[in-house]
């Protein structure tokens, strides 16, 4: 069986992987996300010693997806300064002349979960993560979605809890999603560590509100047949509770279909790849650009 | 060159049209849409009048889409109730063997324009009405969308307009952006015909804060290349000057593209095929299930 490469670039640690198109993982290095020049010949060397046929990249964003584009394979206008504008496809195809994919973190996760995990054998999912910030994957009609640019679903206006005083801190919208709905948000408005918040209800009752709502924008603009809650502030199991709760409320009998009615609980789910769904995704997206090069 | 056919089954007219793939509509007729007692036999007439290698269908909704369903090709819960559960797609199929395409009449608008329109050119589009409804076609990496079923984009929730107190009309959702920024909507707001409200401004600013939002949303989350506005609501031509001025006031900058900054003007659009963006769209269905037949 074929070696596959993947790289799923996040914002504090960059995974590299040697494995199969199911989603073997035979090798796998964890590299600190410092500075492109302490970080790349690292990524570099380890895809040196393990020779693949092709490698998906996953990075965080936003990044430059138009292949029709002069900075395509970029990372632009990141904070994380040491990264911005860096051109982190073309310093792998530099080194490597092999096939090499390029996409967001949360479409490569999707395109794991949908292939290989919990939406498997489905065309497709959606993969949310709920993290320091609030991004989300689509895998749709058998494709990673894509248009003017990678989706950015975290940054979608929601309504206020009625509750909820605090201002939001989205440096752009304030109070978007990920401005009221993030862990930092949580830690901000409550004063404490959202992990060290488990038992007040309140926190995740509110924090469900904000994830319903997104999801019932997600799913009469996408329609997803699966969708897939990953990231830090999923793991407060209680929170998944009201998301169903609340997003039978909103949705108040509008679309019949039992994924949003009677059985919720199997369209709304958890990972089936656990941390997985990303550098699995890069093994298939590696997968798909070395049969597109045929 | 082929002759094909298109049904643009709407809430209160069935067009028929026989014409070639490049959109030139030879034959046209429209059918009042009362029962399907008395609308079908009209429609099967005028296929049997004109021959055509194949029908595209673009239906009011909600429709069943889903090809491995046993209700696929039905109208689904209408409030129109002698359409309900009706089986328009099989009903057009049993009196002719020829291939059949079936979509949402918003869909196959997008797919017009997308090919022939005003997004002419582009893999990617949005097409969205606001009339008597708001619905939302999208045409992505050059296929139709669809999942777990065709978009609703029109129930979507949004924030209040800080000045509008008017409960909204959703009979599901209440104050979702059909039930405050659909004609009917406006009309109750206001107490006035929403074609008699042109010289008040505020009607329009109002307006346009709820399309920009809209628009935020189909933005972050489906990222179209191209935006048409069309419906009776849009001919008010001065809610688009609203709806750039607040959809650039909501993103605040956080997507560097042109299109939503310095050239909205060219990205958020009239449709290009004026009212015959459904019934082009039908006919590029039809071309389309022809050549999947082959």
């Amino acid at each position: 069986m074929k070696l596959f490469g993947a790289i799923e670039a996040g914002g504090t640690k960059f995974v590299c992987a040697a494995g199969t198109e199911t989603g073997e993982i035979k090798e796998r290095v964890s590299i600190a996300t410092t500075t492109p020049e302490e970080t790349m010949p690292e990524v570099i060397a380890f895809f040196n010693k393990h020779k693949v046929e092709a490698i998906g990249i996953g990075s965080f964003g936003p990044i430059d997806v138009d292949k029709n584009s002069p900075t395509y394979g970029n990372i632009t206008t990141t904070p994380k300064l040491a990264w911005r504008d860096y051109p982190l496809l073309s310093s792998v195809q530099k080194e490597f002349s092999i096939p090499i994919g390029f996409n967001t973190d949360v479409n490569i996760a999707a395109m794991g979960e949908a292939v290989l995990g919990a939406a498997k054998g489905l065309d497709s999912c959606l993969y949310i993560t709920v993290g320091t910030g609030i991004g989300a994957g689509a895998y749709i009609q058998g494709e990673l979605l894509q248009g003017l640019t990678h989706p950015e679903m975290g940054h979608i206006l929601v309504r206020r809890h009625p509750e909820d005083s605090y201002k939001g801190r989205c440096p752009y919208h304030g109070d978007c999603l990920e401005g009221l709905a993030a862990g930092p948000a949580i830690e901000e408005r409550w004063g404490t560590k959202a992990a060290e918040l488990s038992n007040n209800d309140k926190v995740w009752e509110m924090e469900g509100y904000y994830i319903a709502q997104a999801l019932m924008q997600y799913i009469l603009i996408l329609s997803p047949k699966k969708i897939i809650l990953g990231g830090g502030v999923m793991n407060q199991e209680q929170v998944l509770e009201y998301i169903n709760k609340y997003l039978k409320e909103f949705l108040n009998g509008y679309l019949e279909f039992p994924q949003v009615s009677t059985d919720m609980g199997s369209y709304i789910v958890r990972p089936g790849l656990g941390d997985n769904a990303g550098i699995t995704g890069g093994l298939l997206l590696a997968k798909r650009v070395y049969e597109e090069s045929k």
